[in-house]
C-alpha cells in the first residue's frame, strides 16, 4: 500500500493515521513535540476539551468511542454563577443522552497514540520538526530536533494536521500567487488564562461535577470544566484591553481586587488563583481560515491547520474529528484517485468549517452577554420544553452538537431561523403556547 | 533629524520619501528591484494607472502636481464597446474638471525617484532585499543582491511600503502571536493579461484617445487606457475557470475563436493580440488586509503593503498616496512621538483603505455586469444631469474620486445609499422628475 506521510501527531493525526493504517496504508508520522507519554504536556494549554457527538461518531469509526468513554465526565448542561452568588442551571437540551463530555486533551491523545503504536503499518516519530513540503511532491523536509539534522521523506501524499500554526499551510502560502491561496486569521480583544480549583476532600468536587460551569460577566468571562480527579480547569476569557483589562492587571493586588470585585464566590474555590494568574501564559483566541486546502492532489491540510477557530462552542475538536470521518467516507468511494478526494474532501467541509468557525464566534458574544439576560433564560426554558414534548425540535445548540449527521452549515441556518423566532416570541409573550409555537418553527423549516 | 528607513521605492515610498526630506529628515530607502532609471521596467506589471483627485492632493502637497499632470492623458468618462460593435459613452460627471487621468506606472515613479534624488538628505540604495525588520529596533536586515552581502541598518523607525508581498509585514505576520496580527488575503477567481492597441499612423490614436474603454461582457471584461505615443494598454480580466476561462484558451486557435466570439471588433486594433497573450504573464487579482499596521512604535506599513486592493476603482495609487498626506498631516501636529503618529495614522486610514478595498471589489462586478444593462445606464444618465444640474450631488463615483477630502468610508455610504434611491427609481419611473429626485437624495444624506 501507499505511504502516507502526516505532519503532527495531535488529536486530528493520529486519528487520521489510526483510520489509514485500519485500511492498511503505510502511515509515518512526524510530530514537532517529544512524546507526551514520556515528558508530560506544556502546561497552559488548554487542558479539557468538550467532546460530543461528533467527535464520538468519529471515535466509533476507529472502534475507540467506548474506549475513550471511560475517561469522559457527561457535563449535561451549563451551571451559572451569578454576580450575587446565586447559581441555577441551564441544561444543553430536554434529552437525556444528549451531553456533552469533558475530557483531558493529554489523556484523549494519548489513548489515540497507544492505539497507534499497536498498528503496524504506522509509524510515528517525535521531536521532529518539518520545514515545509514539496507541495507537489508528496514529500517533506524535517528536522530531527535532537540532532539537528534535517532530511527528506517521501510518500505518495503528505497530509498536514499540524494545528494553527500548521508548517504545511505555511508551504501553501509560500506559493500564494501559484495556488490563489486564500488565507485569513484574526484574533478576538479576548486572551485567555488558566487557573484551577483544586479537588475537595478525598476527590470531591467543590461544585457540581457534571456541569459546565460559567460565571458570566458582560465582558469578562470564567468557565470551569471537571476532571477526573475532582478537580476543575478554571479558564478566565478575558480583554486585553480597559481598566481591568489583561494588560492592566499587572499585579496581585490589582487582580485580587478585580476577582472580589466581579467574582467573590469563585475565590474560595480557587485558593492558588494570583499564583495561577501570574504563573500561566495567556493564550490568544483566533479564527484561522483558508482556501484551497489541497495543492496538486498531493499535499492537504485537515483540522485545526486548515480551521481553527475560537473554543466557545466547544467543537474544535470535533470539527477535526468530523474532518478524519468525512475524509474517510470519500477516501473509501475514491480509493487510488487523492487529487479527486482531495477536492471533494474540501467542497464537502469548507463551509461547514466556515459555520462552526462562525458559530463559536457568536456563542462568544451568547456566552459572555445574554447567559443573564432573561429574555434568553426564558427562551432557553421554553426550548427545553420544546425538546421535551417534540421529539422533532432541536435547538440551535442541539443541532450543531447532537445532531452529528446534520451538516454544521445548514445546522447553523436551520439554529439561526429558530433562534430568530423564539427570542422575537419570547420578548413579546408572557406564557408562549407551544404547540402554536412549534407549529411556527415547522413552518421555517 | 531622525534617520527614517523605507522599504520599497515604489510609488507610495518614493513619495513618502519626499515629504520626509522636505521636513528635514534623513531618509535611507531600499529597493529590491533594479533602478528603472537605468534597466526598465518588468513587463506585463500594469503598465499604466488611473491618477485622480487624491493622488494630486497629496501630489500638490509635496509641489509637484503640476509637474506629475504633463505625463497624464485626461479620460472624461468611459466609453463602452458593445458586443454589436456600437459604443457609447459614460462620462464619470456633467462636471469637465471631473476626470481621471492615464499615466504610465513607469513615468511616474522615474518622476518621483528624480525628485527624490535632488534632496539632500534622500539616499535610495537599489538591489537590496530586506529579509526582515527588527520591530522594536527600527532596524532592518538588507542583502545586497549584486554582492551577496547582508546587513543591519538602524534608524528611528521603519515604515514599510514594499508593496502587496511586503517583506515588512512579513515580519510583523512573524510575530502573529505576540501583536495579535489580524491578516487576509483574498484572490478573485479573474486574472488580468496585458495586451497592445499600438499607435495609428503618425502617433494617432486608433480609438478616442481622453476615454477609459470598456469591453464588457459579463463575465469576461476587456478595459483599454491611452499612452502619450498613440498606443492603448489593454487588460483583459479574465476567470481562470470555464469554457473559456484562462485555464483552457490554451491554443492560439482557442484564443482566436474566443476574440472572434466576443471582442470581434477590438481584433483588428490589436494585430499582436495572439502572441502578446501568449508571451505576457497571468497577473493575480487580489485584496489584502491587515491590522494593527504598527509594531511598538517603531515599525509602520503603508500603501500596497498595508492595504493592497483590486484594481476596478483605480484607486490603488490614490489611496497609498493619500496615505502620504494623511500621514503627514498627522506627523506634523506630533512630531517627536512616533507611537502616537503611528496610531492616528492607523485610526484615521484603516476603515477608509477597507472602505476602498470594497468598493473595488464592488466596481468590479458594476463594470462587468452592469455597463450594458438598461436601468444602469439611465441611472448614469440621471446622474449626469443631476451632476449638471445641482451642484451639491456627486454621484458615488464622484465622492469617491473627485472628492478628496471626503474620506473612502463616508464617501462608500453616502454612495451606496444614493445608488440604492436611484436604482430603484430608475427600474420604477420612466422620466424622473429631477427636482424631487434631488429632494430624495438630500433626504437620503
Amino acid at each position: 500500500m501507499q505511504k502516507i506521510i502526516i505532519i503532527g501527531a495531535g488529536l486530528c493525526g493520529t486519528l487520521l493515521a489510526i483510520r489509514l493504517g485500519q485500511r492498511g496504508y503505510n502511515v509515518q508520522m512526524y510530530e514537532k513535540r517529544g512524546d507526551m507519554r514520556k515528558q508530560g504536556v506544556e502546561a497552559g494549554r488548554s487542558i479539557n476539551l468538550a467532546l460530543s457527538h461528533r467527535g464520538l461518531m468519529a471515535l466509533e469509526q476507529v472502534g475507540l468511542a467506548e474506549a475513550v468513554k471511560k475517561y469522559c465526565i457527561p457535563m449535561h448542561g451549563r451551571q451559572i454563577h451569578t454576580l450575587a452568588g446565586t447559581t441555577f442551571d441551564s441544561p444543553y437540551s430536554g434529552r437525556p443522552q444528549d451531553y456533552i463530555n469533558s475530557v483531558s486533551r493529554s489523556t484523549l491523545n494519548i489513548a489515540l497514540l497507544n492505539a497507534a503504536d499497536e498498528m503496524d503499518h504506522v509509524n510515528i516519530v517525535f521531536n521532529h520538526k518539518c520545514n515545509g513540503v514539496h507541495l507537489d511532491a508528496g514529500s517533506a523536509n524535517l528536522t530531527n530536533i535532537a540532532t539537528g539534522e534535517s532530511f527528506t521523506d517521501q510518500g505518495a501524499i503528505v497530509i498536514g494536521t499540524d494545528g494553527a500554526g500548521s508548517a504545511v499551510r505555511r508551504s501553501m502560502m509560500a506559493q500564494t500567487t501559484k495556488l490563489r491561496f486564500n488565507y485569513e486569521q484574526s484574533f478576538l480583544e479576548h486572551g485567555y488564562k488558566e487557573l484551577t480549583i483544586p479537588p475537595g476532600p478525598n476527590g470531591t468536587y467543590r461544585i457540581e461535577k457534571n456541569a459546565l460551569h460559567i460565571w458570566p460577566r458582560d465582558e469578562f468571562m470564567i468557565i470551569a470544566l471537571p476532571n477526573l480527579d475532582g478537580s476543575f480547569t478554571v479558564t478566565m476569557f478575558h480583554p486585553y484591553g480597559g481598566t481591568y483589562g489583561l494588560d492592566n492587571l499587572n499585579t496581585k493586588e490589582k487582580v485580587a481586587a478585580f476577582f472580589k470585585k466581579f467574582f467573590p464566590t469563585l475565590i474560595p474555590h480557587t485558593p492558588d488563583y494570583l499564583e495561577d494568574f501570574f504563573k500561566n501564559p495567556t493564550g490568544t483566541l483566533g479564527t484561522i481560515r483558508c482556501a484551497p486546502w489541497q495543492a496538486y492532489g498531493r499535499t492537504l491540510v485537515m483540522g485545526d491547520a486548515a480551521h481553527a477557530i475560537v473554543p466557545f462552542y466547544g467543537q474544535g475538536m470535533n470539527a477535526s474529528f468530523e474532518d478524519v470521518r468525512v475524509f474517510d467516507d470519500i477516501l473509501g468511494e475514491n480509493e487510488g484517485d487523492w487529487k479527486k478526494i482531495f477536492m471533494e474532501f474540501q467542497a464537502a467541509r469548507i463551509e461547514n468549517a466556515k459555520a462552526i468557525g462562525d458559530l463559536a464566534l457568536d456563542n462568544f458574544h451568547e456566552m459572555q452577554d445574554k447567559t443573564n439576560d432573561a429574555v434568553f433564560i426564558k427562551k432557553r426554558n421554553v426550548e427545553r420544553q420544546l425538546e421535551d414534548q417534540f421529539p422533532d425540535y432541536y435547538s440551535k445548540y442541539s443541532l450543531v452538537t447532537f445532531q452529528p449527521k446534520l451538516p454544521y452549515a445548514e445546522a447553523m441556518a436551520r439554529g439561526r431561523k429558530q433562534d430568530e423566532f423564539l427570542m422575537e416570541l419570547c420578548a413579546r409573550e408572557e406564557n408562549p403556547d407551544l404547540e402554536k409555537v412549534m407549529e411556527g418553527i415547522r413552518a421555517l423549516t
